[in-house]
């Protein structure tokens, strides 16, 4: 896997009515997240917007030129309301129509009688776009530049994002520890201030959480420096003990 | 319930390092979303953003002059991780200091001897704000012009709720129905398109979905016209019919 020696970012356009309206839970994001971590890349921001087209290449063109990597999910199926192919070619300024490979690809799983309008539309793409190719069902996302389609089914696209692993190039890896607690957030604000103010590239937060009837606070300690999060830990373990409060299982 | 007559629209600001890192799942979007629809208010953009000062107060600044409400989650707690009530005091140039009623509300919660620096920070808002009141844990949230904002923590964001219904001027209700159907999306996408043609103010999306080995397609069927969804209904039952296709159970 190839390294950049900077920090690497990312954004996701989640596109889709049915996540704006509360009927559908998205859970791409955490996917997608968890999977760039492993490669080095930091998602820095999520935008959803509805399946309008205006708004997708807005908010593309934004993006695009703001992070390293910009991932769609959605809208890339057979439907009227699947319009995030035809919108990305106008965002890049691509004729949008029959692509080739995408064509012998759909054609291929469907079987040429079966390959019907509804189907031919997925292989409708902006003409240049690389595929990414998906293992479950056929049709294929894309990658126009630094743009990332992806279809919103999440086990549709967690199946196509390890076909991808060799086309991102991270940085330096993130690293996390959690140190999970048996207190409340307001009796720890003051030592981790402290602590954190003495890390400046460690990312400490504080998540409290109520499960079983039990109540604590989770820390989190983030860093691209294996050393800096250990230091970091030494000392807030080092406060937890002389406040006399107890580890947490979580 | 206040009404106004026209398209009453909304975006959420999520804000937080542990839904960008993956660590957590959000699902106040969706919370919001659904009490947003009953209201007949329409969320049309989520935002998720990191816990950084600077993000905040753009993003805050450029949706709140887009949209008619602004709903900022997280941050609102005792730790250093929470900057969204001194980054809202910035967006909007007011003075950030300790808000007198929740200062009272908070000090009659804990009492005055457990009143320390970490629950003292919860009364640190911008002054002038109207508070929004936390029948789960004290701590309240608050109101700057359209811009309200929420805890992170689900339950305790879901019980502030309520309390707003009177707040919040809504538009035309949004009606859904939702037809499934044993088919795939490919084998609908004409039929449906032409029935999307013919109304203008019904918003149909189709998704697929994947149920205990079972495939099939939702349609839903979104308008604030209640006729306008019966008649669109009415269109799609008849070519399900003359396609032979079966209504699937969900």
């Amino acid at each position: 896997m190839k390294k950049a020696n900077i920090k690497v970012n990312a954004a996701i356009i989640v596109i889709g009515n049915e996540i704006l309206s509360g009927r559908t839970q998205d859970i791409n994001v955490a996917t997608i997240s968890k999977w760039l971590n492993e490669l080095g890349v930091k998602l820095d921001e999520v935008r959803m917007i509805p399946d309008i087209e205006d708004s997708i290449i807005k908010t593309v063109n934004e993006l695009k030129a703001k992070f390293n990597y910009v991932f769609t999910t959605g809208g890339i199926g057979p439907t009227h309301d699947d319009i995030t192919s035809e919108s990305i070619s106008k965002a890049f300024n691509i004729k949008y129509g029959y692509h080739k490979e995408a064509y012998s690809i759909l054609e291929k799983y469907y079987g040429k009688n079966k390959f019907n309008e509804g189907r031919k539309k997925m292989a409708k793409l902006p003409t240049t776009a690389t595929l990414i190719l998906n293992p479950s069902s056929g049709a294929p996302g894309f990658i126009v530049k630094n743009v990332y389609c992806l279809p919103g089914v999440p086990s549709i696209l967690k199946s196509m994002l390890t076909g991808l692993n060799n086309k991102i190039i991270g940085g330096k890896k993130i690293f996390s520890k959690t140190i999970s607690i048996q207190t409340v957030e307001s009796e720890i604000a003051k030592p981790l201030k402290n602590i954190q103010n003495k890390f400046k590239n460690v990312e400490i937060g504080s998540y409290p959480f109520f499960q079983l009837g039990k109540i604590g606070v989770s820390l989190v300690i983030r860093s691209t420096e294996k050393k800096q999060i250990d230091e970091c830990c030494k000392q807030i373990v080092s406060f937890i003990k002389k406040e006399k409060i107890k580890l947490a299982k979580r």
